[in-house]
């Protein structure tokens, strides 16, 4: 059966950029379930409201109905057995917690700063004042306060990956010669940057950026054949 | 057959500091292996000559000589079974990469900044020349310029280590419900602090304070009884 995958669009419906909802399509992929995904906008609650939930991903799995990045990739990985797996066992699954939360505390806010007015310039015309009030009242601050797209911003962003940067020049991906959910998680924040920014966030001799191809390329190269949003806003 | 490991010893060969040396000392004890340690000074050069290497970790293990923290745990898991593992498998290995380029990259400049000091103090006096010299020519810096053990240096340390922390409010340890050789090479280097500096670099409600406890207290207490050295140095 088809599994759903309720997953966030820009005005155009094309365009998915949630970083945790690519961590789910490409879960979906590397254990090449059968799968469609449904455009949903921020401000849609009632069409997830099934799920008891006020935010995507969510999927549908026959009767099944998951929410959370995580733990639709552990749904995965117990229904549609251990071959390709997403996590490698219990040490592999615990371990991809410490590269969770290094992506949530170190890599989305980087990514974020980055890419906010774009990412703002993306969304559909009905989510830009739910995206603006949410997004000004965590951050304490308005949008274009919170946004540097500067060069040293950019610097300070290529520096902090240094830990991934140094992994990657030992093994080609997280989880070893293939990848595994921790490299979904960490791409997610990169492909969440592709669909909306022009801005180039790694240099083209960065491991990361190598890295970045391998997945761009996998799966039949679903990553990269993924529609973007170019801002037509004026630049200063 | 006695393992022997030659290990980084302070002035008093009972206090032993090195990260590097900590992680392999905890595997061994993991491994419930027969070991003895040998105090090494840094300008030692010749008593571990015969491994090819000018610094420690160094053990030999029978005919064979194996050096460098990482090799010395991948080769105790290959010879000595999987239970205890130290790394849960192919994907646990991996993915301790990672964690590996983390300690070296963000933890290790951190505790050096606040412990630099008391580490210095706490050196063999024919160890003091060579110490100075090879680490300011690194830093580039006189010792007392990188060594910073203020209250916003303490700060910045301590957020520093949110994907850590986030990761251990989820769960016991790196590794999950029993330590893995992640959880030793960071405990690494809160061991090479405890070694030598009164500094307490963790809060007491820091979910990372409750793991190093749980650390400190395993293997009957191996890293709690170890000998510190406490400097008698003049602080201003």
């Amino acid at each position: 059966m088809t599994i759903l995958l309720y997953d966030l669009a820009g005005a155009d419906p094309a365009v998915r950029f949630s970083p945790n909802c690519w961590r789910v399509r490409m879960a979906l992929l590397h254990k090449a379930l059968d799968f469609e995904t449904v455009p949903w906008r921020f401000t849609d609650k009632e069409a997830i409201a099934f799920s008891g939930q006020g935010a995507v991903p969510v999927i549908q799995d026959g009767a099944k109905v998951v929410h959370d990045s995580l733990a639709i990739a552990q749904h995965l990985e117990q229904a549609y057995g251990d071959e390709p797996t997403l996590f490698g066992g219990p040490a592999g699954e615990a371990l991809t917690t410490f590269v969770r939360h290094w992506t949530l505390s170190i890599l989305h806010p980087g990514v974020s700063k980055l890419i906010l007015l774009d990412l703002f310039d993306a969304l559909d015309e009905r989510d830009k004042p739910y995206f603006r009030e949410t997004r000004e009242a965590r951050f304490g601050a308005p949008l274009e306060q919170v946004a540097d797209p500067s060069a040293s911003s950019l610097e300070a962003f290529r520096g902090s990956l240094q830990p991934l940067r140094n992994t990657l020049r030992e093994q080609p991906f997280l989880g070893g010669q293939s990848p595994l959910f921790p490299d979904y998680i960490v791409f997610g924040a990169f492909q969440w940057a592709r669909a909306v920014s022009p801005l180039e966030l790694l240099d083209a001799d960065d491991p990361v950026y190598a890295w970045r191809e391998r997945l761009l390329d996998s799966h039949d190269g679903a990553a990269r054949q993924a529609p973007v949003h170019r801002p037509q806003r004026m630049t200063s």
